[in-house]
């Protein structure tokens, strides 16, 4: 073949389920000279991320590390460390994450029992513990903020669960760090992963996991090894840890980006970005719902960095899609699974979730609905616009 | 604890066993604007980033993907699709990786035997072929250069004793890729991995990995799910394929990176960086026995790309490491495993084998040397400038 051209790609608006726009800071970042994974410089990067991780996730667990590998990877490091086979594992199921869960658990071997209500609703944790019908379970595992629903779930309650089952509690908070409160600690969660891409506003590569020193145990009294030499944190903690043992070549620059869109983070503030995740949520739904486009996740389950929103009835919603993008450079999702056809994904994460953005957003997307001949109920904007001024903004 | 500042890392100049320097259309490339993982433009990148690493590997393989993880994630990958419990592996064993793949391969239930000679050795084809004592195999697997001991191994052979043990041939390109030929259709290799940021100079975070059309044939004919959700290429093969099914978020800005580092091999020609890499060593090789140090590894299993070279007695070796650092921004390797505080591992790889760095890096070492007392037996920069002109550089 010929070889390629340069590449020079067009700068988009990201408000899909992610990745999320990039803070220039971070893309700089990102090109920073590479320096060696073992160099004096790079130790101490390492621990600068290690240690804001732990503020952001709201935990002093000593084993907090970003894996070298998207959010999957860090939601199959916890199932491959913490599972044996045999293990009986309770999950929760009301997406395609919760799905991938079981499906990974399977492959480790682990007794899978899932939990199910329909898509786009959240759990009571009475219907984990119905499910769990009295028996004993290695492993909890709830999704945070589904990412294929928009759908966030209340943790509270879940941690007095797993006790009453003897029980680790798992959680994927891949969609919901950096845009909803976690409380790892506060919250009693044994063992957590999430994606740098998200409300973190990192580009995708990373996934920070972190266990709290109960679930260190059960991994240091584990009678077979860990099945994936590559995700076995008993090896990348003596990385991590202050023996500095190589296991793999740590991905240098993206370390180099984590550092820079977690100091954004903190400097931020975790209040004050939750707060803006929320109420430029409450813009856009305030703008949809004026369209008359309808939110089928209940105003208490939704999710604020993600919302769905169903394709109208006569719309076909890969062409509203592709408009978007042609002409307005601005990236929304569609359904995953059940839901390919049927609705849209748009998020409002990290460094995208922005009154502008919000803007735009109900700005393009009437225009491309109109473009197949729906009209909007009545003015999305002034209905964003209020939300916002109400919010002082 | 209090944000940290903003990073900015020193510019080093990368003479250790990986990551190599990164060129720095390569470094900008990586900053470039983050697109979706599904947006039209970043299916065109990913559409030239396996038709140029096709170009790379020498081979017409359909499925040729760079993996979302480090190089040992692509050795993860290999062994997790290929194998089954109970599956027999022959395994050469002259140096980490090679043991390494023995620890990976038992973690997926094979049965392991390993074929042993001394560390900074190559194999003779006829070594492994007494070893599997007649039984049949699933894989014979084998380091093409081992980064642990800087021999390179010659593949002649290997296709042959594979078919006589009913294996497939799997190949550790890690170091080799892009700095010493590899011929992967020729040689008949059905599995191969490699790294980003060796030969190639990206930053690491990414495995090439390439399947022959027989290996892909045994994927499709398991009789249990592999093992790794991550890294099952049934599945990352859709969406790396023209379906496009979701699997996970492919990690857009290393991909970016990856394409342009592709990019100048192919500008470079193949056969002109094997040269490079070459002539460069030659010349490191002169300079360092002008210097009286010994390179224990025989002229004919020497790695171009990678130089290990003995401490002298009554040296340090971290001293002098620290010392390459401290005064001139100059990273070369420790020894791993037994050869730890024994050797230095010097590399010229991608683009960091340079006239200048081989120049840079002599005369640093002949500095740190003498500042512990030992005197350097001959001028190293005129026996290196006499290979280099000797090669018309």
């Amino acid at each position: 073949m010929a070889t390629p051209l340069p590449l020079d790609p067009p700068t988009r608006v990201l408000m899909g389920p992610g990745p999320s726009d990039v803070a220039p800071s971070v893309l700089r970042a990102l090109a920073a000279p590479t320096v060696g994974h073992l160099d004096p410089y790079f130790l101490n990067v390492m621990d600068d991320v290690r240690a804001m991780l732990r503020d952001v996730l709201r935990t002093g667990n000593a084993v907090t590390i970003p894996m070298s590998g998207t959010g999957s990877a860090g939601m199959e490091t916890c199932f491959v460390n913490l599972l044996e086979p045999g293990d009986a594992v309770l999950v929760g199921v009301n997406g395609v994450f919760g799905t991938r869960m079981c499906e990974v658990a399977r492959r480790c071997g682990a007794k899978v029992t899932a939990v199910e209500v329909p898509w786009g609703r959240a759990f009571d944790v009475d219907q984990f513990r119905k499910a769990a019908d009295g028996k004993q379970y290695r492993l909890v595992c709830v999704v945070h903020a589904e990412t294929s629903t928009g759908v966030l779930q209340n943790l509270t309650g879940f941690r007095g669960l797993a006790d009453e089952l003897g029980a680790l509690l798992l959680v994927d908070a891949v969609t919901s760090l950096g845009g909803v409160a976690v409380e790892m600690d506060e919250w009693g969660i044994d063992a957590i992963y999430s994606g740098t891409q998200k409300c973190l506003s990192c580009p995708p590569g990373l996934s920070p996991v972190s266990l709290s020193a109960c679930t260190t145990k059960v991994l240091q009294n584990r009678r077979s090894p860990v099945q994936s030499w590559y995700l076995d944190l008993s090896l990348i903690g003596q990385y991590w840890g202050t023996e500095r043992v190589y296991h793999h070549t740590a991905p240098i620059n993206m370390l180099y980006a984590l550092h820079e869109s977690l100091r954004l983070v903190l400097s931020e503030g975790l209040k004050a970005r939750h707060r803006r995740h929320r109420v430029h949520a409450e813009a856009l739904w305030a703008g949809l719902e004026a369209m008359g486009l309808k939110l089928p996740v209940a105003d208490g389950e939704r999710l604020a960095p993600l919302t769905v929103v169903e394709v109208p009835e006569g719309v076909n919603e890969a062409t509203v899609r592709k408009h978007l993008l042609d002409v307005y450079n601005l990236e929304i999702g569609g359904g995953l699974g059940p839901m390919k056809g049927k609705v849209w994904r748009i998020g409002l994460m990290g460094h995208s979730s922005t009154a502008r953005n919000v803007t735009l957003c109900l700005s393009a997307l009437s225009s491309a609905l109109r473009a197949q001949g729906y009209q909007p109920a009545d003015d999305p904007l002034s209905a964003a616009e209020h939300v916002l001024a109400s919010c002082g903004e």
